[in-house]
């Protein structure tokens, strides 16, 4: 097959580990005969730099016609103290909604290896395996009004959804379930919240179009609870925007391995954006330290979820496993017994086993 | 002095700890001679089944005269069915608004015999002592609009605050911190929300007021993360009430301590509600097996924070560490030696220390 490829590397340790996911695709492209052409942009901090903008309308334009798009990181210290529409979140932000990416995927897996690491209880943490959808292009993220009012004396958001951006991440998730363990939590205040009543409403309605999946709803503050006391309990949970973002990072930190979680964004042709769930890391940026494997795992997910290549997907995360098992890894883990090497090195291993 | 306290046991274990609640406090006016007269009113499910609504204009009108109040529990699967202005937490949303309880506090600490039922690795969450300072009568709990539009396509809430809102939480936050280890954590999502680039400029003009206390930004997911991966990094955090409702919660399970943890909801005039941070526990009502100790520490935290009385606060403190320094406990928490007794033995053995 052939896949065009636009590469975001963005800024901080943002380069060095897209450097790292392009060599995988390639390996990947090699062994299956398939052709990645890749094209990269600039994005976040580093297109402020060179165009004034933190989403330059190049990046837009290129990012509409790939098939998949990969995505380093964005921000740092730099750029901190730019006004609120000039920081580099905007350019994440707003790729996002010019894609329509409404099903943000963010997978969070226990790595037996790593379990040490964890600030868990190796019995509360083992065998965690949940996966969460959160919503990407609505909520409190974009609803209109958003503004100071009455001489700065009153300010609001708005938590703002129509009915078929719940259904379809309702749905995402519901499918989402079904290829798993078949239980579905979702989340949300609806003792509070009228968007939560109707969230709720649609999740009651959809469910009788996956009648083998088990479904639940769960308050927000009781969820954030049970991610710590009992993180095994989950299999997919769905939630809405601002929800998915706190419970989707509480959840990172969980198995000791944030360095290690991938995440994807879909629309609904199914392009995605793949990108690492850990930040630009500015204070390690440029040193050939940062552990590519996020962002290796992140183009497993792309591979799977935009171009319908499961195969090729098992294979890098099994080259990522077992180049773990081998106990290569990088600073930021520490493996008992292990061979502590390089960002360009661990990767390198990994496409080796490819 | 003398002092009227009204006292809205509630639903499920509400009952049980409000009577172990009354009997510290009564145990406290005779040790240090003071008249504290009860009155008690129902609110939440007892409040629907007795009168038809959650929050009955007696209740309001009583604890609008009280010098402060206590509250057991809310709630039970025997509510969850009715309509939303009907439900017990309706209750509970009313008499915060009808009183202007604004400030939410809720501290956490890791008691150093119940670190084994914490889920996190001692060394993660020993010597965690934080507190977290909620506004509870603003942002999407309350702001208007919140409903469904356009023929129920769509729906909005809204995050709404007012200038002075966010000054009074703030200030009762830096005040809070002043009188503990001077470390202040405003906690928000200035990336994303107006709402909170105003919060956050708020707390930058407010910290002139406040030297000797050191103030920093979080954003609501690094500071979810950190929560879990380092709790005893925190001393105060500051939020408004949908961030404070979910971290308050995730906080609330760190330290294997959830029936102890005691809160209170203050107003401009000090006047407080008191109440125990676990929920009405249907399934063990009428046992007598629930934990008095969160109830007894929200006295303590009422004699304190609406009475200012601080010897009497420290007294009731001491008692319960003492009760479970002799080892006795309920059927909730598992002591090491320790003795299990019912919930209205261990209130006792409170008393007798008092
Ligand atoms: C950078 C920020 C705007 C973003 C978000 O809140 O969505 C980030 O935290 C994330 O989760 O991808
Ligand atoms: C019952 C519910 C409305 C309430 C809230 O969300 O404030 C509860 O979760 C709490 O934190 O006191």
């Amino acid at each position: 097959m052939e896949k065009h490829i636009v590469l975001l590397p963005g800024d901080g340790i943002g380069p060095e580990v897209t450097k790292a996911a392009r060599q995988v695709l390639q390996a990947v492209a090699d062994r299956y005969q398939h052709t990645f052409t890749f094209e990269s942009h600039d994005i976040g901090g580093a297109a402020i730099d060179q165009h004034g903008t933190p989403l330059p309308d190049d990046t837009v334009q290129a990012a509409k016609k790939a098939d998949a798009i990969f995505l380093g990181a964005v921000g740092g210290p730099k750029w901190d103290q730019l006004p609120g529409h000039m920081r580099p979140e905007k350019g994440l932000l707003g790729i996002r909604k010019q894609l329509g990416l409404f099903a943000n995927l963010r997978p969070v897996q226990a790595f037996q290896q790593l379990l040490h690491a964890s600030p868990l209880k190796k019995e509360v943490v083992e065998n965690s395996d949940l996966l969460i959808v959160r919503e990407l292009t609505g909520g409190l993220y974009f609803g209109q009004p958003s503004e100071r009012r009455n001489n700065g004396q009153e300010v609001v958001d708005t938590l703002a959804y129509e009915r078929h951006e719940i259904e379809r991440i309702v749905d995402q998730a519901f499918q989402s379930a079904r290829v798993r363990r078949k239980h579905l939590t979702s989340v949300d205040k609806a003792n509070v919240l009228e968007s939560s009543r109707m969230w709720r409403e649609i999740v009651e309605e959809k469910k009788a179009d996956y009648p083998d999946v088990t479904v639940e709803h769960m308050l927000v503050d009781a969820a954030a609870m049970k991610l710590v006391t009992n993180p095994s309990y989950f299999d997919v949970m769905v939630t809405e925007n601002m929800f998915g973002d706190i419970l989707s990072d509480e959840a990172s930190v969980l198995t000791g391995s944030l360095g290690m979680l991938p995440s994807a964004s879909l629309n609904e042709q199914s392009v995605g954006l793949y990108e690492p769930v850990h930040g630009s890391a500015p204070d390690i940026a440029g040193q050939n330290k940062a552990n590519p494997i996020a962002s290796i795992l992140s183009t497993a997910m792309m591979l799977k979820h935009s171009f319908g290549m499961e195969e090729e997907a098992e294979q890098v995360q099994t080259a990522v496993t077992g180049v773990l098992q081998e106990g290569y890894h990088t600073a930021d883990i520490d493996l008992k017994n292990g061979v502590k090497v390089s960002g360009s090195e661990l990767a390198a291993k990994i496409v080796d086993q490819i």
